[in-house]
């Protein structure tokens, strides 16, 4: 499919790329030797582009109670209840590759209950969805449920956060239609 | 209820506010005469204050197909169908002064199909709301639809963002319980 | 918008009002300073207007446990369920009065979980929600958790009866599309 | 089933009845040959059994452009949509009995799409679903859909009050949970 | 009705029904008088009508916890929730012949929460229904709750299983659009 | 994961099993390798299996107009609507190899508005889901649509009894949860 669009909209030309970005940019390609399309689409609005990637490292990338691999499994809950392609696509190969597991994105995208998966982690996940889907029905038992599987009020903080800048970004990915990179979908099931 | 809290998580105090922050928050101030209790709220985490804002910024208040009233119907209609109460009350104020109409917010918190808006304003306000509560449903005829109004494929992108900014706003909204500060309830409807 | 329709039907000429219906209009103009889009819309059909009226004031002018403010509370929530324009806006402006309180009907519009209530104003709150949305779902614990809050068997009645007459009153607004005078939007914010 | 009780909140002793309602229970008593549970149930509060009865006959009993069989069709079809086994047991009932068919209630309140009706029919039922779920969704185009089938501004006001009326009497039911009369079972049926 | 469509497909004329499905048919009619819709819709799919009723069989006429009646209850109970006519109505007739009770089958159609049932039968019919619309979300704690009512793993396995063969069912029904025979509709009413 | 189980219920010792349960699971463990767990968990219950996997074949494996990869593009887009996480990850298995392509099943569980499917393959899918998710509301038009596509009469059925038989399917794998042998998750995707 390398002919299929990357996004319903179109994409810069890297030689427009403001520095900065082009700099982000080529670091990502370093690291995973390609570049995910969400950069690519992204790169059209640099302001947003800069918010957008300055958000998402101040919530995955700082250091706090959840593992990365957590964090990660907080994006693919929401994002499959959310039907991202791309997010569940994306994400699910940076959770196999944290988790070091072939199979947990896969059960967590489709239903998390049934997931390989510690208590403290199916309540984060009880969590996770319920910001996503009745943030307006959270209530402070939400809350204590939470904490009674040891997360501290940090870790609510930042449950609560991911799911939310998940719910924005599936949002744009799904309008957008950003199309997920495909080798995304082989990453970490070796 | 000058006693309520401001938030269900503790707000720092202002002394431990890192300056840039301070410098932000000094300038809502002047200019409002009070302080919005989202960034009392979110200065607990600067590092995610700052994006949240420059996020708002590059979507708010940058030039562009959409007016700044068109932008906050966006916030209002979809803040109310996710029943944030923190950006119902605190953008419908917004609205009310920009769009200076005293009824327009209410009417577009509770059903914009009612509210006294153009055509135009109402296919924007169907594409949010889509956007809003039914992302992966958006298909090609969504964006014709806009565009049969006269949106251009920038504006098309800003409603998708607006609208998507916000899903993330009104869920750390209402999970972090934040209070619309006294003030809000009462501005533009003189 | 003194020139917005009062209705999506046309509504009666005055001078065909039955007397009984004048003088019940002339009544709540005079108490008032307007008449309520409401009373003009229904006395197109003399009978329905009465009947509709009775009901009305046998719910929410008798004497009995809940207070005036709580019945509008009642209202309020449920109309802002219903995404019922003409309620939230008339209903919200008597609560505000009744209440001596310019914020809660728009706390209880938009989320009454994060609404200035007690703890036995939220149980009815909870119960009212449930009459409107899920009525077949009621069984003998959801009145016993109304009774455990000090609520009689009349009081359950009452919350029941004024959620289901605004069920009714919503779909009625909705439908003939019912203007809020613009008096309303302001009433007890002072 | 005859020492099951009438509804869950007690009932009120006959010798108590007003004037006005014994009259009007000895009448239908004398012309179906039993007490309706509904009226047994709403004596307990005589100022509301008067106006329920009052905008019962108002919509339900008076000339118009809709058949009486066809009133009962909108009571079933939505009494089912709201799952209310009063409404849909009694009503079924009256509406066997005025269409004389044996078969079309059962067919309108499990999926009215399958039912023996015309087209003018079907669209009266879309109509008032559309009203019982959704109003704060009905726009011109839906009035315009049903007047496409013949009905005039007056039916189609009919069909909103109706549907209106029973997403009261739904409510009340099932929370007051009138037990519907052996009787109605099979009346009609024959 | 006698000239109404069976279903929404031709039906195959008898004379190529082959020998074993003749026989079946022909079983049904001598025991019922007439044979139902679904024979004679399925019969077009020889295959697939073996099949269903063997699986039918093997769910509804094995020994087992569950007496016949209940069984039926469980089909009308998710059959109503999944609103097809065909089952509601052929299997009401069934369960008021087994439960020799002219009621509990419109009883349970409409509002099982309201049906004359023992404890044992609405937890039956709550694991029933939460089996037919949110299986994703069964629990360990929702097989506890029904055991808890003395059912056994076995009968817990039939519950689930009847609920989901009638998932199957109720939308083959509904698609081909399978009229429910006439005589359904005044079976064990007598 | 070795040590998980294979189902909520205990799956019978191998000597236990009949004759032809044993010829049917030893064939399909000689053709893919490892035994798939519905196999195992099904066996406990021998004519629900013999039914079971006599209707699979009836609608999966016999000739049609639609191909076998279209068949498990059913079997996939429904499994996910339901949040299945055997038959997902299983027949999204079999639907890589069948189609050869290692990305269509994850883009069909997760958006199949999103994949790379062909306008015929769109609309089999649109009426596959409507079939699982709302099949009360399935009508003329929505045939006639499917038909547009070049679909037959024969092919609608196969689309309907397929999304049927896997909403059965479905059910009872959440039910019994069923754990997706480990060695589907990486089938086909080399």
């Amino acid at each position: 499919m390398s002919g299929a669009p990357i996004s319903r909209f179109s994409v810069p030309d890297p030689a427009d790329w403001p520095a900065d970005i082009r700099e982000r940019i080529l670091k990502v390609q370093e690291k995973s030797g390609f570049v995910p399309n969400v950069f690519l689409t992204l790169a059209r609005r640099p302001d947003e582009f800069r918010a957008f990637f300055a958000y998402h490292d101040a919530l995955m990338e700082k250091p706090g109670g959840l593992s990365k691999a957590e964090r990660e499994m907080i994006v693919v809950a929401t994002s499959g209840a959310n039907n991202c392609l791309y997010c569940v696509v994306a994400h699910g190969a940076i959770l196999r590759i944290r988790a070091k597991d072939p199979r947990l994105a896969d059960q967590i995208a489709v239903n998390y209950r049934k997931a390989d998966i510690t208590p403290r982690q199916r309540a984060m996940l009880d969590f996770a969805l319920k910001t996503a889907l009745r943030s307006h029905e959270v209530e402070t038992a939400d809350i204590e449920a939470a904490k009674a599987q040891g997360f501290t009020d940090e870790d609510v903080w930042d449950i609560a956060a991911i799911a939310a800048f998940y719910a924005m970004s599936n949002r744009l990915a799904n309008v957008l239609s950003i199309r997920p990179n495909d080798e995304f979908f082989a990453l970490g099931r070796g």
